[in-house]
C-alpha cells in the first residue's frame, strides 16, 4: 500500500477518511483535488502533505502543455498559492512549495519547467521515502527489546513518503526481533491512532493495543510504558515541537514518570525562521469534527468547540529529536546545520 | 428533568445513552430492567447507581404483596446479588444495598418489610439530594470570579439524585453570579461529558467549551484553566480517589501547571475499608466501546483494546476533597469520622 504514486500524468492516493473500513483510490489529474484532499485530511500527514503539494503542482504543469512560459508560470504561482493555503502548521507544505517554485523560476522554457517540476516532485517524494528509512534506522537504536511503546496519531505509511517517521522508528525495531508491544492512542478528534496506527500495525504484524487517549497516562502509571514516540509538524530552531493534539500532555504525563518523549521528524519539519514554539501557527478545526461522528451529532446543538489540532511541546520535554541525519540531543540547535535551512532561507527571503 | 424518579409501584429513569439526541423516559416494576440499564450506563454515575439499585430492590418488594417472609428475602437477596453485580467500582452500589439489607433483616413481616424497603430507598435518593446541594454549598467557596473550570465526565442531575456533585459546584457557583467558563472534557469513550455535561450546562445558562481530552493539557499550559474540578467513583481512607478514566491524567497535568484539582463526592463515596487506591477494583470495559461508535467500527477488526473505566488518582495530586460535611484538605484520613464509614463497616462485617 501506498498513500500516493505518481502515474506519469496523474496522481493516485488513498482516501485516509475511509480507513480502516474501505481502502479507497482517488486518481486525479487536478492539483484542485489534492489541495481538497489536504484540506479535508483524506491526504494527511506533515511529510506526505508536502510530497501531495508538489505533485500537485507537477499536475498543473502538465495540464499547460502549449503554454507561453509567462501564462504557465502565472498558472503555477495560483497553483502553489492555493496549494499553501491548506492548512497552516505543518511545514513541510511551503518548504515543498518552495522547491517547485525555484524549480519553476529557473526554467527556461515551459518545456523545460514542466519536466524540472515532475522531476523535482519524484524527488521530493523519493528523499521523503529515504529520509524515513533513515530515521528508522537512527531511532530503532533507541528502543530496548520487549518495550511498550506509546504513539500518538499517525506517523507510517499513510503520513509520509515512506515507511514513516515515529511509525518508521517502531517497525524498524520490530523487524529487528526487538519484540516491542505498541500501545496506540486513538487520537480524537480525527480518529487517525484507531484507524490508521492500528490499521497499518495489525499489518505489519506488530503487536499493537488501541486506547483511548484518556488511559495513556493510567498505563504509564502502571509501567506499562517505556518510550513515547510520536512525529512533529514543525518543529522550531529551539527544538519546540507542534504535533497533533494531545503531543504536550503526553509528553507533561511522560516526563512525570520519567519516561523518555522521543520525536522523530524529518529535517523539512524544522523550520529555523522561528525561534521558538510561539511563533508556531497553529490550526483550528471545525467544531464538527468534535461535535458529530459519521453524520451523528455526540453534543447538544449550540455548544462552543474549542479544537485545536496541534498543540506545541516545548523542548525541555523533549528527551531526544531522530532526524534522517541522526539523534539531537538537547540543548537543540537547527539553526545553522539543517538542510531544510537553505530552502527556509530562500522562502523567507522571496516571500 | 429527573435522572430517577419512584411512581409508587415503578420507577422511570432517563435513558442517558440516547442524550443529548433524544430524551427517552423508560418506567419499569423490573429491578432486572434496572440491573440492565445500570450494566448498559443507561444509569450511569456513582450515586446514581446506588440510588437505582435501592429503588429495584424496592420495586422487588413491592411484586412480592403475599409471599411468607423467608421466600420475600430470599428473592430479595438474589435481587441484592444480581443489582450488586452489575458494577464493580462505584462503592455507592454496595453501600446503597447494604442500607436496604439491613432495612430487610431487621423486618417482622413482609409487609412491614415492604414498607421500611421503600421508604429507605426514597431516604436514600432524598439525602443524596440533599448532600449534592451542600457539596454545592461548601464547593463554590473555592471558586473566584470569572474562573476557568475544566471538568471531566459528567457529575451532574444525570449522575445523582440532585443537582450533582463537581457539577453541583459549578451550578452553585454560577448561581452565585461568578460568571464562570467551563470547559467539559468530552470523555471517551463513552462521551458523557460531550453528550451529558455539556447538555446540562447548556441547559443551565452556563459559557460551556466542548473540548476533546487530548486539548486539556494545552489549555493549561494556555492559562485558560483555574481550577480542575472532578467526581469520584471510590475514594480510599487516605484520599486516593477512583474515577473515570483520564482523571489521573488531568491530575497530574493540572500539579505540572500548578493548577488545583478538586474532587467532590458524597460521603458514601468513601469506602473506609480501603487504606489507599491500589485496592479499589478497576472495571474494564468491553472492546466495543472504544472500536465502534453508533455500531460503526472506527478501528480495524482483531486490534486489542484496553479499556479501563476508571483510573486512580493518587491523594497527593488532590488540591481538596469536597463533601457534604465540608472541605477536607491533605493528608486525609477518612478512617473515622465519615458517616459513611458505619455503614462501611456494617457491610464488612457482614458480607
Amino acid at each position: 500500500m501506498k498513500a500516493i504514486e505518481w502515474r506519469g500524468s496523474s496522481v493516485r492516493y488513498i482516501d485516509q477518511t475511509k480507513l480502516p473500513s474501505e481502502e479507497l483510490y482517488v486518481e486525479t489529474d487536478d492539483y484542485r483535488t489534492i489541495a481538497e484532499a489536504i484540506r479535508a485530511l483524506k491526504i494527511r500527514g506533515a511529510p506526505l502533505i508536502g510530497i501531495a503539494a508538489a505533485y500537485g503542482a507537477a499536475l498543473e504543469a502538465a495540464r499547460l502543455p502549449g503554454a507561453d512560459l509567462a501564462v504557465f508560470r502565472s498558472r503555477l504561482e495560483e497553483a502553489f498559492s492555493v496549494l499553501l493555503a491548506t492548512r497552516p502548521t505543518a511545514v513541510n507544505l511551503p518548504w515543498s512549495i518552495r522547491r517547485m517554485k525555484r524549480v519553476l523560476d529557473s526554467a527556461a522554457s515551459t518545456a523545460d519547467a514542466r519536466s524540472a517540476l515532475t522531476a523535482e516532485a519524484i524527488a521530493i517524494h523519493r528523499e521523503d521515502e529515504l529520509m524515513c528509512r533513515r530515521i528508522g534506522e537512527h531511532g530503532a537504536s533507541l528502543i530496548r527489546p520487549g518495550a511498550g511503546i506509546l504513539t500518538h496519531c499517525n506517523t507510517g505509511v499513510l503520513a509520509t513518503g515512506g515507511p514513516g517517521t515515529a511509525q518508521s522508528v517502531i517497525t524498524t525495531a520490530h523487524r529487528q526481533g526487538k519484540n516491542i508491544r505498541v500501545y496506540a492512542d486513538e487520537t480524537r478528534p480525527l480518529l487517525q491512532g484507531a484507524r490508521l496506527t492500528a490499521w497499518e500495525l495489525l499489518r505489519e504484524g506488530i503487536d499493537v493495543t488501541l486506547i483511548t487517549d484518556n488511559t495513556a497516562g493510567f498505563l504509564m502509571s502502571r509501567g506499562k510504558i517505556d518510550l513515547v514516540i510520536v512525529g512533529a509538524d514543525r518543529i522550531a530552531r529551539n527544538g519546540d515541537a507542534a504535533n497533533k493534539i494531545g503531543t504536550y500532555a503526553l509528553a507533561v504525563l511522560a516526563r512525570h514518570h520519567r519516561i523518555p518523549l522521543v520525536v522523530a521528524a524529518p529535517g523539512s519539519t524544522i523550520d529555523p525562521s522561528l525561534s521558538d514554539g510561539s511563533m508556531i501557527p497553529i490550526e483550528e478545526r471545525s467544531a464538527d469534527e468534535v461535535t458529530r461522528i459519521f453524520d451523528r451529532r455526540i453534543a447538544p446543538e449550540g455548544v462552543n468547540v474549542y479544537s485545536p489540532a496541534f498543540d506545541i511541546t516545548p523542548a525541555r520535554l523533549i528527551t531526544a529529536i531522530v532526524s534522517e541525519r541522526g539523534i539531537h540531543r538537547p540543548p537543540y540547535d537547527f539553526g545553522s546545520a539543517e538542510r531544510a535551512q537553505e530552502d527556509q532561507r530562500e522562502l523567507h527571503r522571496q516571500d
